[in-house]
């Protein structure tokens, strides 16, 4: 028996794209689907797999029987390239390339993404704040965004759309080099699910709704990593198990 | 003449661990001291070096002037691991823990920092709120950091103790294998540097003083890292240059 993979998945979450990843290494996996409860957390199933109890993660299943979970997307992104990527499909060509992938795996977990779980934080903080207090909360939560979440979070898509500019003007619809790689689908969750094809969220989080044309090559790179065939196959997969409202 | 690497280095930030690490490598660097501002941010002279204005940064100036800056502490330990440590002084000696070590790379700044973050501009929250709003802003915070913040720390605590009795029990202080790696150095900052050297922010942020008996593993990781003899010397380089409180 060769080793299995299996795939933790949860609804809107960023393991949505390991499962894009696995399409695109054409490896077999199998999938375990989880719900978030209605507080929007990970249901407390997920913490029989791994103590903090997060999605993604995925459990390689040894010739053996012996099984290892493995946790972190940038990890679990590379850990899958290196192993089953055997034909490079998913490497940069250069290692300058390679290198600003392996900065963006660690960035879009590391800096970006914090931004977007607190800026979700303070809205479930707002949403659930008892009668009479709401203005004042929502008062305490701007004052947070401006702050520091918000403030930061612009200043990240700033230098993103200055990254995509660049790549555009190289030719490349990628976000590192002139091929798909682990950057472009690390970044698919923040970034494109998130906030491009999200228009009430992105309002949400922005308060203003012109900020596809404040990022035009985000934006472009948002429209072109949609379309990605893998990508577009995994959302099938999801919408066939769970219905489009699930994802 | 060789390349020359450059650390900006900020004042209680991600920045003291590039320190240590660089002296753990032993190789010739130069040190750029930034300050906090009064608002406990990172002055705006970062923003010349990378678009983000964050510390730790390293810039590795090449032989022909040329010159790149690297950013995000995982990626950056990895990057000067690979590249200046030729004797493998600081790689797992199996590939088992190697790939851990990876993990914790990942795991330090994607999932633990994060929530240290957050936690810390809730209290600049609280500061900052104007008279006769503090009673109300404190327990916006503390629904905050109850509901998700703290409640995720504490979780992440127990695994760490967790791992750190499982490194003992085998006869190891370091996280991950028997010998100092990137783990240990990146985990100096979020657990050694914030919670168990510093017992009035662990006051602050857990609103008790036992945090010391409930993770008594990691309080003796923390305490035996606090005494590696290159950790010493990076804190006596920037006392020398700084004073002491500048830490």
């Amino acid at each position: 028996m060769p080793e299995k993979i299996i795939l933790h998945w949860l609804n809107f979450s960023r393991s949505h794209r390991i499962l894009w990843l696995l399409e695109e290494l054409n490896v077999d996996y199998e999938l375990k689907l989880y719900q978030r409860t209605k507080e929007f957390r990970a249901p407390k199933e997920l913490n029989k797999v791994h103590p903090l109890g997060k999605s993604p993660v995925i459990e390689i299943v040894a010739a053996d029987g012996t099984s290892k979970v493995i946790a972190e997307s940038g990890h679990i992104t590379n850990y899958l390239i290196r192993k089953y990527d055997t034909e490079g499909r998913l490497v940069p060509s250069s290692d300058d390339d390679k290198e600003k992938a392996e900065w963006f795996l660690h960035y879009v977990e590391g800096t970006l993404q914090p931004l977007l779980v607190s800026l979700l934080v303070g809205e479930t903080a707002k949403q659930m704040a008892p009668f009479g207090t709401k203005f004042l909360v929502n008062k305490v939560v701007k004052a947070m965004n401006d702050g520091f979440y918000l403030s930061e979070l612009l200043k990240n898509l700033d230098y993103l759309e200055s990254i995509a500019k660049a790549q555009h003007a190289k030719g490349s619809e990628y976000l590192v080099g002139d091929k798909l790689n682990g950057a472009d689908i690390l970044a698919s969750f923040p970034i494109q699910q998130n906030v491009f094809s999200n228009p009430e969220r992105a309002q949400s989080i922005f308060g203003r709704s012109d900020v596809y044309k404040k990022y035009p090559h985000l934006h472009q790179w948002a429209q072109f990593i949609a379309k990605e065939p893998k990508y577009v196959k995994a959302n099938q997969i999801i919408e066939k198990l769970e219905g489009k409202s699930k994802l």
